[in-house]
């Protein structure tokens, strides 16, 4: 990697014509980053502060439907990774920069915590510690190890997915690209996210909020 | 904003070409709306007037996906907004016209007292009390100010997702619009519906009536 | 209505070019309609022959997912119409011939007396009482005048959205029509459709049978 | 069929200009074949490790949107059959080759032993008796000859849907194909699975690990 790709891996040079690592932040992408982030922790937890139990159900389409309908709205101006853990993935396989990536994921923080404390605002502060505010934990017998493993794997998923159906290069890509994100946010919530009985015990999920 | 431009705003002068605003008014535009409104109100509160008690996932499905095929059956003829938040929505941003939002919020809000009055017609009158024919309220511990922000956030959702997607200068978006808007409903139904276990208790759709 | 309208109306007569009255009826057509009405009758009745009781939400998505299958996979063969009640509805719209109508109706309604006896053939004759091989009954309190208008709403929604969906003339559909429809049937049978907690009575869908 | 037809057919020789046999097959294909049926085992059993009951929704979402995913990221690679019957389904259409049958099929049993093993490895071993790892048997009263029935009846919906869909010559193919291959699995699930309520009895699958 010479001294120019350098410049453009970190984002202080526009990348040479058909690079595909686009440098320019700009404030519209940062806000568009923030709103998603916001959103999706806001509608993605807010079953958490619900009175009573949780069906198994709810939880994972709330939280995969709203970020399929933020990315259909945000798409066009930041992306809508609304997730360091996107933008990384974006970042790995060379089309953000590394300044791009470290400033929408300081916005996308930013948007995590607003969204939470926006939630907090608005709902009975009665029922805020009944799941934890949608924090996750690990089930009884999971280890820690176990909690890791099975992150990476449904993070892998949707990342894999994502660089891969918004690949410039495919041209067979059909339908609608924002929906089966959210859809596998969906599949990887049914899988992997057990809402507690009657306890508040999730599998698998630990690093939920560290993620977005 | 000069005086041909306010013609224009209120729907009574064609907009210079380019224009967004569309201010034609036609019968054929009302009767859709009126019959999506209808539609709309008759299967989303359908499951209200079932007996015995309703499960938490039905409803959300039932109202989303029969939005999106009202949408997808209607679009083409009136844009299928059939909610007075949507029309906003679109007035707000300069692409309809102020009589086109008087007219419609009319149809729409004729078209959902027709839609609840043929549900009563052809329903069980025994069971019109049990889910207060689908209106919604508070759930407990829920307070008006709660409601109110619950219900901004989730309006917002919609109609920002929906502005977006439906905006003629995007040429990203793939997928059915019609689809991705009736499951932005499924998302805020399931965040925000709270369906009750055993008494009439809904939590933060108290607007719900009067939105549509 | 000329004496040349009436027999394209037939079906004796090629249309004009233009036309939309499509009268050539193959083997291969009714060959697809009675397959995909078996398929749909089949898929759709399977979980009425499980032991125990059925969750109020497999039915729904059996049925309507498997519609969606059934017509992505044979719309370019017949339509795909796989109802008689849709058939009827196209050719109202002077979209298919009477005798097309006619012959499709025979192929769906062989094609669904088929499917149940499949069903019947390979599952355990114990269970064929259980919930009358997914025949539908009035829930208790529903007349046979609710149950008929209930009917005429779903039915109405399913086949306006079809007729509207698949007009040629309309440049604005994008998405999967086959999804859409198979998610108008989704979202009817969870407005329409009462699973039995503990006795067989479902609500509304008396005449399902007899549609397909 | 000739002797060029028939080395054709094995994948020994290319097919002439317009043959829909493609009879290379690359590493590549084979490690996306490998990966995609790991990724699709993982996740459509991981939830038979869950402690506690599973309801009956969860598992067919979970596999299916899953698939959707995985045939969305590998579909432009190898085709995302992930499953030695679909491979079937395209040789018997002669669009892949004897060889690519016989490689992809290898492929697919690797890495459905290495989807196993490794959530074997990533969950608490005291769950992995619960459900027997997510492997199919009969529920009471259903005999062998019933469930290779249904068996062949799912796996016939959703080959035919996918051999369908994907032909090159078919132009009325509108929306996502992965979202409609992937959604026919949650129909088969929902229509053919019966969750155990209490003991680990499911119905007509049985061939589930064989297949995949």
């Amino acid at each position: 990697m010479g001294k120019l790709d350098c410049l453009v891996w970190l984002g202080l040079k526009q990348g040479p014509p058909g690079s595909t690592i686009d440098g320019v932040v700009t404030w519209r992408m940062l806000i568009a980053e923030y709103l998603g982030t916001l959103l999706l922790v806001f509608f993605g937890t807010m079953l958490a502060v619900a009175p009573g139990n949780v069906d198994p159900i709810s939880g994972p389409f709330a939280g995969g439907l709203a970020l399929a309908c933020i990315v259909q709205a945000l798409a066009h101006v930041s992306g809508a990774m609304v997730n360091p853990a996107m933008s990384l993935g974006f970042f790995t396989c060379r089309r953000i920069s590394f300044i791009k990536l470290c400033l929408f994921s300081l916005a996308q923080c930013a948007g995590a915590i607003s969204g939470s404390a926006l939630l907090k605002a608005v709902t009975p502060s009665t029922n805020h510690a009944l799941h934890a505010m949608g924090s996750t934990t690990l089930a009884p017998g999971v280890t820690i190890f176990h909690g890791i493993c099975i992150e990476i794997m449904i993070t892998f998923l949707l990342v894999f997915l994502t660089v891969s159906a918004t690949d410039g290069r495919r041209v067979d890509v059909t339908g609608s690209i924002p929906l089966i994100i959210g859809l596998a946010i969906v599949a990887c919530s049914f899988a992997a996210l057990k809402e507690p009985p009657a306890k508040v015990k999730w599998r698998g999920r630990e690093a939920r909020r560290i993620r977005s």
